[in-house]
């Protein structure tokens, strides 16, 4: 088991287990876990002797799966339950499931009775790397992802590592696109874990590699909770990212949009004359393997660069790099952004 | 002009002025005004005048008047206009209305996204003394009131006091209650300026009156900026105030429920040999005129109480006084509670 503080006021914690909940650590009188329906079938028993054993009484809010839950009607819907069965200010929320219910769970946490414990049980890789640290949380609008949301930091986030292998292999390909960027950012020898041959969720150093990228967006979380400067820096790869899930309505997965805005935005550093990160994202790419998303016009995907919360009067807002692990933020005109998509285009078409 | 800063982090500024925006000072580039209709359209105008001075540009977005606004749909559809017209994070949310819409205003301003700067132009005394400090927003739920929401500290808080003759005798009345509560907390010549014959938006010490009850809160809430404790204080009268609200589907007004409810809080502190302010709640009741609520068993009240945010699982937590202007907080047993509800219906009936 591997434990990893993260000092802010209030503290919050990670632990990182091969298998089991046993880490998880709930203080509260009484608990409710909003659970992706499949994610409950699969580990709600394991949970359920754990929270026995601390003696915490359970309810069960099943939530819809997957990024379905992140609307203001299931907001409403879980903040409704869990008046109507009398939840009061010592309760904990907590959250069982990809980052999506990572990501609802946290906004009802923050914002039920203005505030109450959370908890996050990440049960894929991108829950565990991502949404468990940082207390981002949020809810989609028919506008535009995560319009919607509050910081609040997790009491404690549990990655039980043996959740990972009951998902098909795209999902934790996928959701190793955020311990890549980590490992781009911090960290070199992330990347060559994520790189070598066989990464998957038999990896024999999965611990140590999944607590490596954590660690990366702890520090990075510490020296920046509310996203006012560097944490932005973990931005790297999501200005496209947000705008292709957009545009494909979700079809391409958060994941593989974020490779192919990591590709994007190092092929854009390198045209402004920066760092020239390009063969690791094509390596990330060949490794990931990404569904497709057509080949649309810059057009079609700048209208929703421009709803991105990373965009402000002034022009869009993206992370590159001066330099290895050297990420820093530029604003880029339409222009700029727009040069190098025939060639981001074409790099997608020769990795299909 | 009264100026009166409130010393948190970031800081935030209460003005209060005769008549007029002129002390409003809005420093983002655009403005969305979340407005209730009434309050719109009668100093909509001045309003605009004035953002046309500071040269900000903004839109308009008109709400349900009142309560009606608090619901997790409008918060919902106010959240997708700010979408859709691409407001980003260097916006002004601003409200205009009464401590409803600054309540609905500031769950979107804080939540937006993840919260960008707030701004409240309250145009009742409810609204100037006690929705304008403090940071609580929220939205209510079908199962009782101001069950979501947020701290989200407005950066300014300006109060017109011409808004307050355009309104109905009654509505001042009700907010006189929050007038009197931070009297009888912290400031006895408050409560007699409030007792005062006439009492009314025409007063001419209005401006220092409404400006001392705003200086009561604000003081509490810089002592206490999360409600972690000592401002539960200016919770005294709203246990059963909530409760009456839920009750009567909303027919009481919030002043004059916790008109009420600090009558009631009164016999109760009294009855567990604690200070008497009866006199002084009943005086108030006597000034106010509050509408009746029937005369509803204890029980049926008690449900409400329990759906409170200020109840956990260990009982009903009431502000009573150990003596003048020294306000506590007691936990009260069902038991305790239904004790002195037959001398308070027969207080109620004997004011009616």
């Amino acid at each position: 088991m591997t434990s990893i503080p993260v000092a802010l006021d209030p503290p919050s914690l990670v632990t990182v287990e091969a298998a089991g909940f046993d880490a998880l650590n709930v203080t509260e009188p009484r608990a409710a876990v909003v659970a992706d329906p499949a994610a409950w079938d699969r580990h709600g028993p394991g949970l359920l002797a754990r929270f026995s054993e601390l003696g915490v009484p359970v309810e069960v809010l099943p939530v819809a799966s997957g990024e379905a839950c992140k609307t203001i009607e299931e907001y409403g819907r879980v903040l409704g339950r869990l008046a109507s069965m009398g939840f009061t200010r010592d309760t904990a929320v907590v959250s069982l499931g990809g980052g999506a219910t990572s990501d609802l769970a946290g906004f009802v946490a923050g914002t039920f009775l203005r505030g109450v414990a959370f908890y996050t049980l990440p049960t894929t890789l991108l829950g565990m790397v991502d949404a468990a640290v940082g207390g981002k949380t949020a809810v989609d609008l028919p506008e535009g992802k995560n319009l919607a949301g509050v910081f609040h930091q997790p009491r404690q986030a549990h990655a039980n590592l043996a959740t990972l292998a009951t998902l098909p292999g795209a999902v934790f390909r996928q959701g190793a696109a955020e311990l890549f960027k980590h490992g781009l950012l911090a960290d070199p020898a992330l990347c060559r874990a994520v790189l070598k041959p066989g990464f998957g969720p038999a990896d024999p150093d999965l611990e140590a590699t999944v607590a490596a990228g954590i660690a990366v967006k702890a520090r990075a979380v510490e020296r920046d909770p509310r996203e006012a400067g560097e944490r932005a820096y973990l931005n790297f790869g999501h200005t496209l990212a947000h705008a292709l899930e957009a545009f494909t309505g979700h079809a391409l997965a958060h994941g593989e949009a974020v490779a192919y805005g990591m590709h994007y935005a190092a092929l854009l550093g390198r045209s402004l004359g920066l760092a020239d990160v390009t063969a690791e994202t094509r390596a990330f790419l060949a490794y990931q393997r990404p569904g497709a998303f057509g080949q649309p016009r810059f057009e079609d995907l700048a209208v929703f660069m421009g709803r991105d919360k990373k965009t402000d009067a002034r022009g869009w807002r993206f992370v590159l790099f001066e330099g290895p692990q050297r990420p820093a933020l530029f604003r880029v005109t339409p222009e700029q952004a727009a040069a190098v998509w025939p060639e981001f285009l074409s790099d997608v078409r020769a990795l299909a």
